[in-house]
């Protein structure tokens, strides 16, 4: 899951600075490390694949005072230079949280290795034996800020698919990296797997960043999680392929024949459940027909969450209830926070191209007893996922059976919606013959 | 198939240029258009489309005429300008070659339609109904040069994979990319299909393959295809995603155990079958060990193959043949000719170094009776493409029986090999529920 920080520690636009000779060398040696690990790494089994990442997970649980001390340098260092309180709560780790991590890295090892899965096969006519096989992508990098959960969620995914990875994961949490990392690389080492398949260009700043991005060749995907304003900065600067991960501005259409009950849990989960998440509900669209609209809003309401209505939303608002009205910004606005859009259409068509105009192409979701509606839904929404008469809060990794994810893409390139170990794969066509040539 | 332009009427360098707002702004309004169009042909089922292909075909062979006279226009044009006599043919058509071009369209005609297809799905322990189905990327744009071809390749499979396409032929071919353009959309219209499922920025000359590389959010993916230098300038200049086809500096290692005849054979095929394509072998390792060596550079310098040897190679050659001395640009260079370069190593680990160093990951071949090393050459070559005892010529979607493909794509994202028809697609996930929420 995706978390968007709305202030960010490290601005995504000051990203894109003047190349550093130097920095551009020791970032390229980097890469070239990573590379002769990534080789390493892509011929290790599962068995010492997931060796390495029990390991690691008992070395955070050892080591977990040495990562408290140092993330405590991190928050207050961020406390001192005015970082907000969710940007702070963001970095800070605990006992809990730290265990947590570990297990985390515990239920990857337990899950499948999707390297030399075959994807697709066949003898040719001429007798050539013909594979397509999952093999790891080589040199992963990732670029985020301020959360020292995703440098061990990346390098575990990393591991397990058997890539090796440069992380560059911001300055406010520097020093909490910096354990981490090291603790990782110490237990990559003890379990027998090259150490540098998990680096930090960290020490680089910005220009590390920067130099990473434009390392065409060296880096085989590059995957920023962050803020929209750092993932448009790596989107546009970057010379290297990009898995853009992020915004979620979700749909969720009450069709004319909507239960109402159904659709009271529904918007109740994907809006309150954990509405700082890219999954969670940002506009409701009720058709003018729905019986369930008033009893929605009336529980939306009394949940606590913030409507910004249309004219005709308002007139469906329970007496007393406050209501902002709804404007050309609310319908853009991913909230990631307990607002909600609401509007009122006539039909299906606009519902649909309400949506078209504004979506993401993250999550929509119909609420519907209609199977033509429901079948014209799925067919026409153009978005990494499409639900019916189910929350939102299902464009997960974890809840979608992937087991853990990297993050939810929303670009239709190599992988769309939640990005699983298997999307951390390239494809290798493996030819055998007995001398074939062709005609 | 890629084929290379030495030699380009549009310089890549060239392209990128300042932006021009009414450019942009008539580029934008194109891709609203194909976007419009790209929505009937997602729904669009395969009857539909197939029937358009044929429309098409049937109506190019009708239209041979105004085709051919268009054609002579660009030719005449191009002698004039001092196009290169490569060039001139790669522009040239003649009614055959418009046959050719029908024909692969009812080929395609004839493929599977991978829209649909469901890619994996279960139903989750709560309930969930989940399936990742392939759908149409949306709009595709493609940028290439002086091959009208390409035109028509590229719409058709566009099309049959539910998708628009927006095509960048360049000014070389400009009158014949109108008349196929034409004639494209009029049998569209009749098969009841948007004509603005295949459209043109031709008009906007450079300006507009510009305005088309930076058309985020209205391109899904954008195609190069053409010379190194025109793809540079793609990768490094677009904003929207790219799928990186072509290069192939293609090695062949000889092992130890290489038997005589399937060595000749081989490397004959692979070298002068069709030497200016990117899956002719451009480099071949010998083993020092190797009996086959002196047998199979005879055979190829009397098959009229230069060859461009190292010191121990030039040992190997036969008697009065001559050999130009390997430099490093040897070893860097897709010569796309009947020119091949020949080093002598020591071991496979020596080959396999040399391979990594020089190779633009598109096809490596092993000829050897080890098994051990065929299998250690498998494991640890990082290219598209891994051939053992057979022709490096196999490289292609269709003989690999992908039917048709778009190019072979070097990169590791989305598509890696021969492109087909399921490469043009995305996949969306659909869950159906009956009001599950998250716990």
């Amino acid at each position: 899951m995706t978390q968007t920080a709305s202030s960010q520690a490290t601005s995504g636009t000051e990203l894109a600075a003047a190349e550093k000779p130097d920095v551009v060398a020791a970032v390229h040696a980097t890469a070239d490390r990573a590379r002769t690990a990534s080789r390493r790494m892509a011929r290790a089994n599962r068995a010492w694949k997931d060796k390495a990442l029990l390991e690691i997970a008992d070395a955070l649980v050892a080591k977990r005072d040495l990562v408290l001390r140092a993330n405590r340098k991190d928050v207050e260092a961020g406390r001192e230079n005015g970082t907000s309180k969710a940007l702070l709560d963001r970095l800070s780790l605990n006992p809990q949280r730290i265990d947590s991590l570990a297990n985390a890295l515990r239920d990857l090892a337990a899950l499948p290795d999707p390297v030399g899965t075959v994807m697709r096969g066949q003898t040719l006519p001429n007798g050539l034996r013909l594979r397509q096989i999952h093999v790891p992508m080589g040199v992963v990098a990732a670029i985020y800020e301020a959360r020292p959960n995703v440098t061990v969620d990346i390098a575990g995914l990393a591991l397990k698919s058997g890539n090796a990875v440069i992380l560059r994961g911001g300055s406010a949490a520097a020093q909490t990296n910096v354990a981490l990392i090291g603790i990782i690389r110490d237990a990559l080492d003890q379990a027998g797997l090259p150490a540098d398949a998990v680096q930090s260009v960290d020490e680089y700043g910005r220009d590390g960043a920067n130099a990473l991005m434009q390392a065409r060749g060296r880096i085989d995907v590059l995957i920023p999680r962050g803020g929209r304003e750092l993932i448009q900065t790596v989107v546009n600067n970057a010379k290297v392929p990009v898995i853009e991960t992020g915004e979620g501005n979700v749909h969720i259409y009450l069709d004319e024949s909507a239960d109402t009950q159904m659709a009271i849990d529904i918007l109740l989960n994907a809006k309150t459940q954990r509405p700082s998440v890219c999954n969670t509900v940002e506009t409701l669209l009720l058709h003018s027909g729905a019986e369930a609209s008033r009893e929605v809003l009336r529980s939306l309401a009394e949940a606590g969450v913030r409507l910004h209505t249309d004219q005709r939303a308002t007139q469906l608002l329970p007496e007393g209830a406050a209501a902002a009205p709804a404007t050309d910004e609310d319908w853009a606005q991913e909230y990631m926070d307990l607002d909600l859009a609401v509007g009122v259409v006539d039909s299906m068509d606009d519902a649909l191209e309400h949506i078209r105009r504004w979506t993401t192409g993250h999550t929509e979701a119909i609420i519907t007893n209609n199977l033509a509606n429901a079948e014209r839904f799925i067919a026409e929404i153009d978005s990494a996922a499409v639900i019916v008469n189910a929350s939102t809060r299902f464009t997960d990794g974890g809840e979608l059976g992937l087991g853990a994810e990297v993050g939810i893409s929303t670009q239709k390139m190599h992988a769309r919606g939640p990005m699983g170990l298997r999307e951390l794969t390239t494809t290798k066509w493996i030819v055998q013959g007995d001398g074939q040539v062709r005609g």
